[in-house]
């Protein structure tokens, strides 16, 4: 498929007032890829070419198609890649699904989400026109940001034919560290002092007491059941070794202990064990999932309610995230065989989501809003969600562009 | 002044029809802040609340009067800062112009630009509206990027009456180190490399040849006049060190030699003379200066460049810049008595601007469009104006803040 035939087929569903869903892997977690409405998918997951490719200039253009695994294993030889690892999904999510969520991942401490990497993009809008967006200055103050209107829209207001991709230079070697805390407190300090120590740290990745729990049952390891962070740095071997020592030296002035596994496995392959370690909790249940993010002050907060909520819903609940940018999971268990339970699960994510933006945060730091989220997604913006509807009836007149997700209209 | 009063004074010039061109400091270097037709200024430079400060979230609330040296001053007794220098104009630059501009300087290698620690704004809107945007979260998927919107579009949409900032630790050190190269190629081939390595930089700045000649005239330097490279890196010391030994070594490879003052002085402190040196070439006449990025393949092409138009036009001609991000200055000097000159100078101007577009850069990376800029933004950004337009009516729908500027409507 060319951007040519996209417009047309746009320019076709105007006439006839047919909705377009587009969708890449459909990996998405909230729901964007579903269609709603009578009208059809617009299916780009066999739009892979790489477009041009400009090693020196560390950019790339490509189809949005083309799978995050398969783009940088292309870019490997030239030692460069794009950075934004979309957690498990890397060998399934197109680029183009995670420019529309403005996905991120574990290592967004250091190298940001997807949004940060998007130079330009060619897109069809809603009237079937085919505009240019953006160009291949990195720096630029030169007009309305347009591509990043487009990163984490959802396919609500256009179609993505093509990107132009910032890319980085991948880093000579990485070091990890792990450490035990009393306290969320003590973690949630731990993370504010690194951050404003200025230490280069690639990910800052948080595990609850209740997940230390799960891991012990699923693999035996005899972990201290407290919170714990796990420290990741990117770049030349001298640097990683006293960026990482500065780190470790701030984490044990705040009472955290260096994580040390008895059988000399490195402590963040237990990392790998969280998901599954939490499935094994109770066998047969399924896995509900949030990503709410807020200011890292807030994590102990957070936490506790989280648990608390746990407790007096009578849920499993286990807490997790990328909290170097202050990113949490609450993991929760639910029965659908047990309608009561199920629906208990669903008002204790609510009220999780509804508790991170009332202490300054976001219904979603890396996921979306699709359909799952659109419920809170007011409370979050309140009067500003009327002036994004305005904004996709500029890019969107005839309301065919995917509708029904994020907000309504 | 409060963000109601603001609301109040945009609502009567609603009924009037009376533009509003908003102004901090009036620093800005394209002429946002001047206003075009009958109508008023709004100062808000005495603005300059700080409104929250949660140094433990790396995060404050300022109101948009306040001076960007200010701010940082008071910052520093907690370690923090907010990165993007604007330049020499530090002490003189309003964070809301900052903001208005998407104002950055020489560090955004390391750290980005004004819009990327912009978490949060309340704006007024051109319906007298006041509107909250973003939230504390500092990695999100959450609809549509507003602050990103309303950050670079110089006044025209909203004028802002808080803004809340992300803030970065100050380095526990720096380091610097300079290098002369055989060639521009060379040198853009060193800057290449050094970012393909993954390096943690937090400036590359580029002298041409003849920025070195004037130098040496003004300070008596005895420079090899040669293109060169300054490096400064940021961080704990011995990942300093490690890091600027790799990119010497790179820099090495490509033919780079450590650029060494007889005196003894620092290298560095010849690029604070670097204005001075080439307003010195030609006493009484006046710098022409604009700022445009591309990428960095590019520089050698774009030096040559400008260097024949200079000798072309009989124009004397200077480039430096921000290289690390592919930005370029190239300064002129104008000689006001002679108005050939001047014209000649003029269109110089135009047409380096217009072949950093063709190369796929930008007419402005960190300056702005302002007034200055207008007449080439079209080819910059062909249709997709058309739909700036249209998203500047929806905010501004009487097209009262600050008409004329960006684009015409």
């Amino acid at each position: 498929m060319s951007i040519d035939q996209i417009a047309q087929i746009v320019r076709a569903c105007i006439e006839t007032r047919t909705p377009i869903t587009t969708r890449g892997a459909g990996s998405a977690l909230e729901g964007s890829t579903i269609p709603l409405a009578n009208g059809i998918v617009l299916d780009v997951s066999r739009m892979t070419r790489v477009l041009n490719y400009w090693p020196e200039d560390l950019q790339i253009e490509i189809e949005p198609g083309i799978i995050y695994d398969h783009l940088n294993n292309h870019l490997k030889r030239d030692g460069l890649f794009f950075p934004p690892s979309p957690g498990g999904s890397g060998d399934i999510a197109t680029v183009g699904g995670m420019v529309s969520t403005n996905a991120s991942g574990i290592y967004s401490v250091r190298y940001g989400g997807t949004r940060e990497y998007v130079l330009a993009m060619t897109i069809v809008t809603g009237t079937g026109e085919i505009l240019k967006l953006g160009n291949r200055a990195v720096k630029r103050s030169s007009g309305y940001n347009l591509t990043d209107l487009i990163a984490g829209s959802e396919g609500t207001l256009g179609i993505i034919g093509s990107i132009t991709l910032k890319l980085a230079g991948i880093p000579e070697d990485r070091l990890q560290s792990a450490f035990t805390f009393p306290s969320e407190t003590a973690a949630a300090k731990a993370v504010s002092e690194i951050r404003r120590y200025g230490i280069d740290i690639a990910a800052i990745e948080f595990l609850d007491r209740h997940v230390m729990r799960a891991l012990n049952a699923l693999k035996g390891y005899a972990l201290e059941e407290v919170p714990s962070l796990f420290l990741e740095f990117h770049g030349p071997k001298s640097a990683l070794e006293s960026n990482s020592e500065l780190a470790g030296g701030l984490c044990s002035e705040l009472g955290g202990k260096p994580l040390i596994l008895a059988d000399g496995q490195r402590p963040w392959e237990i990392r790998h064990w969280v998901t599954d370690s939490i499935k094994h909790f109770k066998p047969g249940h399924r896995i509900v999932r949030n990503d709410v993010a807020f200011p890292i002050s807030k994590l102990p907060a957070m936490v506790d309610y989280c648990h608390q909520l746990g407790e007096q819903y009578r849920i499993p609940m286990f807490t997790f995230g990328h909290v170097g940018l202050g990113l949490l999971h609450a993991l929760m268990l639910a029965d659908d065989h047990d309608p009561g339970q199920k629906q208990r699960v669903e008002q204790a994510n609510h009220l999780i989501i509804e508790k991170a933006v009332a202490l300054g945060g976001t219904i979603s730091g890396e996921h979306g809003i699709g359909l799952g989220h659109k419920d809170l997604f007011v409370s979050e913006h309140g009067d500003a969600v009327e002036l994004m509807r305005k904004i996709k009836r500029q890019f969107d007149p005839h309301l065919i562009l995917n509708p029904g997700k994020i907000f309504d209209i």
